[in-house]
């Protein structure tokens, strides 16, 4: 007689759905200051992860890629992919999801989407480096690329490092007004530009997030003053950058993990004597931050698999005593682990 | 006003229980066979896969791994720990699942368990590799190694091969109880044996498939007569084998993919100069199976990401029409693909 799986055979899975009823029922502002938190408590310990670059797959169209890390304790990994020629089709350029496991029984604890949760985590380490590295009392950031991350890094600046006013410019000027009308209510002072010099008029912080898939050069030299932050998270792929190469060489160029940028990251530019610092070790205190406040700091960030991992443990911590999952049956738990074929048989 | 997500939102899901549903009601035989041929229409055609050795997250306890592969349309990885130590604390030492995408997109496709489906592919292979090279009407297999993947082994051999007799042996006998109780209908002569020695008595094929993680010897050189086709699939992580190395020394010996076997087979006991045949070679006429009546034929086994790529699509093909999955919302899918943060805000 068949019988009903064993607790062990399930885990909770957060769904699209339900992961905006998390985000709503705590507030976007107060999960990316918590998610900034975990972020940077987990870059300092940064000794303690298991840090490989991320397999990707690349293809005519884009690229798949698999995010694994672990802390010894728990393992995650994403599952994420990239298509700039998806959004003519009607689909997500990205789309993601992720895993948490027990490292002692290599049992999946957690499975939940990661499109949202990608996108937040992202906003999160930006506003991390950014309370680092941006000058002192920075209000005002241009952001250049108003495509699906725009509102959240707008509304982490706001929440982690206190921005006031964010200036608006995306070459399609149909998303500029999309992210203008849903910043309306923000608090923040919203200016939609009508070119990318326009929008850095004033910024101690420029954020550049566009999807080509090319060498493209969404900012120059000259258009580029002392003393800003720039926080570039669009140039994420070989063969995708937005800086223009002599930005890099005026700048002070910070990394997460050195290896995967050197292929993915704006750097991919410059030649490997470029010199990086990766940015755990500006928390730990083994490399200066900021020099000075005439100094362009440069964060170099392509996404890195602790950030998902921080992401994905903040998330699994909050989920008790919440309804914002489901449980799935994903894992075959026989009575006794050797009689797999018996649970079978015994089903039928 | 929240709408209910879009159709490109959602993926089917095959939990524990459909994939039990699916196999009693295609017939676990058919399915055996149907994989089987499946597997090897995808080994035919080994030159269009992404083959990249299995990403391997090692722990003093066991191993996580992620086995992605692609055939340029079609993506797929599972996710699949190794924890010999899990079956004394009630869990199973091996549990998995996977997933199938599209290469175009990126989009994923289907996400199932794979406890089950893995134990059914690795049984497939093993029958796709013997009907090649086990010596002709071999009716007889050794089983040595009674736990979850026995019955499994025992029934494809039956169904595509032809094998009439399996003769068990575990060092645990309540687990040669457990598996002669679950093959009593099975059609099958089943002989309960107390020694390996005794198990590969008449056997034309020996199958080994034991679960300790230390270099250890199920079976030695004089154990071992000319002619028997060996099925070794214990021995599938670094530091873990089954065979004696005489008994490699005598035997010609075909793997799934080198590169992973060398680090993760039975031949990691030997050097590197070791002559070895992937088995794809076999079937494109590349290279020569079994040459003679006299030949020991060893296929040390460990499992490659193709096998799961052709698993899953298999499933896949035969999932339209029927009820056995659920619809996850897995996938955000905003109206307009930039206006992720206008979805959210609009579920508030």
């Amino acid at each position: 007689m068949p019988t009903a799986p064993s607790p062990l055979a399930y885990i909770p899975f957060v769904s699209v759905e339900n992961m905006m009823r998390f985000v709503h029922h705590f507030g976007i502002e107060k999960i990316l200051v918590e998610l900034t938190d975990a972020i940077e408590a987990d870059y300092r310990r940064w000794d303690l992860f298991e840090k490989i670059p991320r397999l990707a797959s690349h293809s005519r169209d884009g690229v798949i890629e698999l995010m694994p890390t672990s802390d010894g304790e728990a393992f995650s990994f994403k599952y994420v992919n990239g298509h700039p020629s998806n959004t003519a089709k009607g689909f997500q350029t990205v789309a993601a999801f992720g895993l948490l496991a027990r490292v002692d029984t290599g049992y999946p604890l957690m499975l939940t989407e990661m499109t949202l949760l990608t996108a937040l985590r992202t906003a999160a380490t930006s506003a991390m480096v950014a309370r680092h590295l941006a000058p002192g009392n920075a209000k005002v950031m241009a952001m250049i690329g108003n495509g699906a991350q725009a509102e959240f890094q707008a509304l982490a600046m706001k929440a982690v490092v206190g921005i006031e006013e964010v200036r608006l410019y995306d070459i399609d000027a149909s998303a500029t007004a999309k992210a203008a009308r849903n910043l309306g209510d923000s608090g923040l002072r919203v200016v939609s530009c009508t070119s990318a010099q326009d929008a850095i008029e004033g910024a101690q912080i420029i954020t550049t997030c566009t999807a080509d898939k090319a060498y493209a050069t969404i900012l120059t030299d000259n258009m580029v003053g002392s003393g800003v932050h720039i926080n570039a998270i669009g140039g994420d792929c070989p063969g995708k950058t937005e800086l223009h190469k002599d930005i890099l060489s005026r700048a002070v160029t910070f990394v997460e993990f050195e290896p995967q940028t050197r292929i993915e990251g704006e750097i991919q530019q410059m030649d490997a004597s470029y010199p990086v610092t990766e940015f755990w070790r500006v928390l730990s205190g083994d490399a200066e931050g900021r020099g000075d406040a005439r100094q362009i700091t440069l964060f170099d960030s392509v996404g890195f698999a602790t950030e998902d991992f921080s992401a994905l443990r903040y998330i699994y911590s909050k989920l008790q005593g919440t309804d914002f999952f489901q449980q799935i049956d994903i894992l075959a738990d026989p009575d006794d682990p050797r009689d797999l074929f018996g649970m079978l048989q015994r089903a039928a």
